[in-house]
Order: C-alpha cells, then sequence, then structure tokens
C-alpha cells in the first residue's frame, strides 16, 4: 500500500511528491504526461523564484528530473474515480486498484463547467466514467457525451452492456466506434431529470430520452473523482494545511483556485506533502 | 512614492518582489542583508522544486540575482515602525521616512516571545524604537532592553533625553555606552503596571521602577512593527490572499505560520503580490 497518492502531473503535484519522499513517504503521482500540463506550452515564464527567464517545457523537465532524483514513481493515467475505504483510498488507475493511505488531488483547473443539472444528478444518471458505472445501466439506454476520442472507448464499452448507446461527440473526427453506437449531432444544453434520477438530455430544439449519460471530459469535476468532497465552484475546498474536509485528502494548485501560479502551486504542494505526511504518521501511531 | 514597501529579506520577500515587478509595480525590499537570514546557514536544501541539491547560500544568491534583474530595489535596514497615514503607509527606515501604498510583511520568525506584559503594555510603555518613541519619555526614567549591540544605540540616543537611562544587555561584551547609561546585570522577569501604564520592570528578586521600557531584540514582534495588526501568537492572521486585518497590508513565509518552508514562503511571497498588485491597481481606479 502507497502512503501518499498524488493525483496529477504539474507542479503542485511535483511539489508534493518531492516533499512527501522527504518525508521518506512512499509515493506514486498518477497523471497524464508532462506535456499535457498547460506549463508545458508556456514559452517564458519569470516569476519562479530562483528560475529566471525558462520556458515552460523546460521548467517542466528540471521539476521532473528533480522528483525522479528523489525516488517518485509515475504513473500516467488519467484517474477518474477514487473510492474511501475507511481507512484508506482505492485509485481507480484505468481498472487498477491501487491503495493508499493518504490522497494529495493536484489535478489543476477543471476547464469544462458542465451543462445545468449535470453536477446534480452525479451519481442519479450522471457519470464521468463508463467502467466505473457502466454495470448499473445494462440493457438501459444511454447517452455518451465526448469532448475527446476518449468518448469512443467510453461508447464501445458500454455499447456491448447498454440497450442502446447515442453518441455526441463534441470534437472531430470520430473514428473508432463500434457499428451499434449512434452518433448525434449537436450540442447539449441541459441535463434534465424526473423523481430524483436522469429522464433526458436537452439538445437544441429536440429532448433525448435516455436512463444514463456519460461525459468524457478533458478535465473530469473533483467531487466527481471523490464522491463528498466539498467544493465552492470549481475550487476545492481547503484550509491552510491543505487539507480538505475527508480525512487524509488534501488538495494543492490550480484546484484550489486562484492565482494560477507555478510558485503557488509549488508552495501548495509542499504544504499538502507534509500535511499528509503527518497524516499517515498519525494513524501509524494510532494503530500500534 | 512606492506602490509595495516589502519588509523582509528572505524567500518570502524576494518572491513577492519578484511578483510585484512582474506587474509593473514599483518596489523595495527593506531587509537585513542575506547572510541574516536562517536559509543562509543551510548546509543542504534539496525539497524546493527545481532546484535539487543546492546550499542556502548559493539558493539565497539565485533568489536574489533573479531579484535584482527583475529591477527590484534593496535597502539594507532593519524596519521598526510603520505607520498608517490612512490612504498610504509609512516606512521609518533609520529615521528616514518612505510612503509606500501597500506593504507586504514578510518578516519572518519572531524567535523572541517577550516576557509577560510586554505586548500588553505596548504603546502604554514598552517600545521597540527609541527614535521613535524616545521623545515620549522626555526627563523621564528608562530602561533599555537589549538582545543585541544595537540595544546600545538605543540607550545612548535615550540617555540625551531622558533623566536615566538603565542598560540591561542579554548578550556580552557591552562596548559603546555613553557614561550617563547605567548598566545592569541579570534577565527581565515581567513588565509591570499600574492604571494601564508601566511602572516598573520585575528582575530576579528585584524590582525596577521606570516610565518605560524599551527592548532591542533580535527580532521584532509583528504587532509592535504596525500598530493593529492582528496577530494569533507568534503568527500574522492572513486570508488565502494573504491579506491581514489591516487594508493594503498583506504577509507572507514564515511569519504567517508553519511549515517553515522556502516553497511555501514563495508561494505566499506570490499570492501576497498579485493581492498587493491588485490593492494598488483598484485604488488607482478609485481616484480616478
Amino acid at each position: 500500500m502507497l502512503d501518499v497518492a498524488i493525483i496529477g502531473g504539474g507542479p503542485a503535484a511535483l511539489s508534493a511528491a518531492v516533499n512527501c519522499r522527504q518525508r521518506n513517504k512512499s509515493v506514486c503521482v498518477f497523471g497524464r504526461s508532462l506535456d499535457s500540463s498547460l506549463l508545458f506550452a508556456a514559452e517564458k515564464v519569470d516569476n519562479y523564484l530562483g528560475l529566471p527567464n525558462i520556458s515552460g517545457e523546460d521548467m517542466l523537465n528540471q521539476f521532473y528530473t528533480h522528483a525522479v532524483k528523489q525516488g517518485v514513481e509515475f504513473k500516467e493515467t488519467r484517474i477518474k474515480q477514487i473510492l474511501s475505504m475507511g481507512d484508506r483510498y482505492m485509485i481507480n488507475a484505468d481498472n487498477q486498484f491501487i491503495e493508499a493511505k493518504a490522497v494529495i488531488l493536484a489535478i489543476g483547473l477543471s476547464k469544462s463547467k458542465g451543462i445545468p443539472g449535470e453536477i446534480d444528478f452525479l451519481g442519479k444518471g450522471v457519470s464521468y466514467c463508463a467502467t466505473c458505472d457502466g454495470m448499473l445501466y445494462r440493457n438501459k439506454k444511454v447517452i455518451v457525451v465526448g469532448e475527446n476520442e476518449e468518448g469512443e472507448a467510453e461508447a464501445n464499452f458500454l455499447a456491448d452492456v447498454c440497450e442502446s448507446v447515442t453518441y455526441i461527440p463534441l470534437y472531430q473526427p470520430v473514428l473508432n466506434l463500434k457499428e451499434n453506437v449512434q452518433v448525434k449531432e449537436g450540442r447539449p444544453k441541459a441535463v434534465l431529470g424526473e423523481n430524483g434520477k436522469v429522464s433526458s438530455l436537452e439538445m437544441d430544439g429536440e429532448i433525448l430520452e435516455c436512463d444514463g449519460i456519460f461525459f468524457a471530459k478533458n478535465s473530469t469535476p473533483p467531487e466527481s473523482i471523490l464522491f463528498g468532497l466539498q467544493t465552492d465552484g470549481k475550487n476545492i475546498i481547503v484550509d491552510r494545511s491543505m487539507a480538505t474536509n475527508l480525512p487524509g485528502v488534501f488538495a494543492a494548485g490550480d484546484c484550489t483556485g486562484t492565482p494560477y501560479q507555478i510558485a503557488k502551486a509549488v508552495g501548495e504542494g509542499l504544504v499538502a506533502a507534509l500535511s499528509a505526511a503527518n497524516f499517515v504518521d498519525e494513524k501509524a501511531r494510532e494503530n500500534k
């Protein structure tokens, strides 16, 4: 079992990882590749103290090298679900389940705000993970809204389980869909429900009836990754120790709010790491 | 008039300075020399992301160089007093008065806790600055408690103004006192008062009567630098934007609380800088 699982791959995640290692905790960073960080594309950064006038790519590489030197492990994957198991957390990494005593969320800025009703019906017909929740919709009608090609894999998975799958791509081209997935053009407007459950998806001038809606997004809203996590709009709510409302879960970086800056992310990553390390140590003392 | 005055000289102050310059604000760092930072003595630092395995001295020099490149001004002095002038602040830099629209306190950890009664009688007979408050004690009896040789200059200044000056050195040797300053050995125990004003200083088994007590300390308690600043024990109270309770006054680094770490200080310095820059911009818009 890991001491600390870190979700993300930008400066906050890497700073948290380095500082967990400094406290001699085992740690794995679950994230997408470095070039998926917004920082990667920055032509020049000049306000992170000590590294003047550097490209975002060079900075990320220096950060990554530092973390590797400290013995940080990496797993390239997008985490869509973390389950609380009472005294530990279970990270669902592409259906490989990894246990951790504490979690640091450094998942960056949630770019897509969602449509009306989306978050309200989360767990009541709305899902962000077909492999997590698909079985709940066996022999039912589902819609998959895809912001990127990962949506196609979600739709194909559901096509083996559900009565019907409608796929609404928000990108082009769509290349790899199974035959029994029906493609529908247009933009979703709102998730509609009846008796507290999803009943349909509103499109421009059209209502599509369904039992469930899966969203495959470029970034996943934090409360959908970890059930019960308190947020304020798109920000995860943290205290000065970077603790969230869930025991053993900490957050750092852009996902906790403005300013969206490297030094803030690195500082919060450090604070979250020390808090997570303390949490792990206290649990160990309690169990003695 | 300066846009932002930064008090301190460690990583929080330098990060704040770099980021004020990024926002095109005029800025001066008022601090002691770099080698007075606790970081200077660190043999090896390995947990500030991007600069692995570096000495504290090298790190501070890199930070300083970065700030100089950005056009940050420096003034080597210890600030003991900042006065609120309503719409701006007046920095007392060795009796040279410099105005600023906003202030960032990055004054590090207050190492001396003070003795009982010390903070209670601040401004009612207790002072940390002879040149600021000396005239209030003309022809009165004062005591100067010196943690370092700066106390001797304080005592000598007061010797020209007051009826009597007693000097209690907490260090050795004492070299440069005027003849009419009386030296007293021993350790102060408590500041005592009557009717809300200082009446005497309690020593081991002895009470020294006086009208005022001046403390020359290795580090000055924040609330004595800036009247009305809210603290919680030795920490300056800040919100997530690093704002203190005083408008236009922000704080960053060790003075806001644990963890006492570089990345936390650098991150908070950035946040304080952006908040101070916003404050200055908003004031400018209001005055248009």
